[in-house]
């Protein structure tokens, strides 16, 4: 593809089950990539935005965790039927979703 | 961590071996990330470099890849003993390395 306008990274990372850290793979983050990944061909826009996989982020406590670039926007505690709302919102209309996004003191 | 300056995505994607797209973690990505994280480390650079692996990035016939933001810079063809370059002229001197950038056709 070209060059994007926007990047959605989406943290995969798993974690065997009782791993202190968690991850957010187990918070059933492949449903979360695969909700974004309808949302942007839903509205077309595979060739205005990427979507990647990532392994961890940071933030685990505070997972499933999705990064946006430009802007290193991120959200947290992102659940799958948030993924439209974000395209939407951020994506689509250039809005943060202010409630949603990663604490200060974490990202 | 704090938001970074810049944020290093290196491709760890692996295929079964024979796959017709190849991957980048067949090309020894493991050892390309953990050279970028060394590179980070001896320069003091972890606060403010954020390094993570991902997924498929896209161009898989030009692997190993890394990616970088701000300005969704591809470089591909990457090598292990390359990461230093990259984080002296990329991260610190602020300069592309021209020559190493994924193709306008690929990204």
């Amino acid at each position: 593809m070209a060059k994007p306008d926007y990047h959605i990274f989406v943290c995969v990372q798993s974690r065997p089950e009782g791993h202190p850290r968690g991850s957010c793979g187990a918070k059933s983050t492949g449903a979360l990539f695969d909700a974004f990944s309808q949302a942007l061909i839903q509205r077309n826009l595979l060739g205005r935005v990427a979507l990647t996989g990532t392994a961890c982020l940071g933030p685990c406590q505070a997972g499933a965790n999705v990064l946006i670039y430009p802007g290193a926007v991120m959200y947290s505690w992102v659940e799958p039927q948030e993924a439209a709302e974000i395209i939407e919102q951020h994506i689509l209309s250039g809005e943060l979703i202010t409630d949603r996004l990663t604490p200060a003191e974490l990202w």
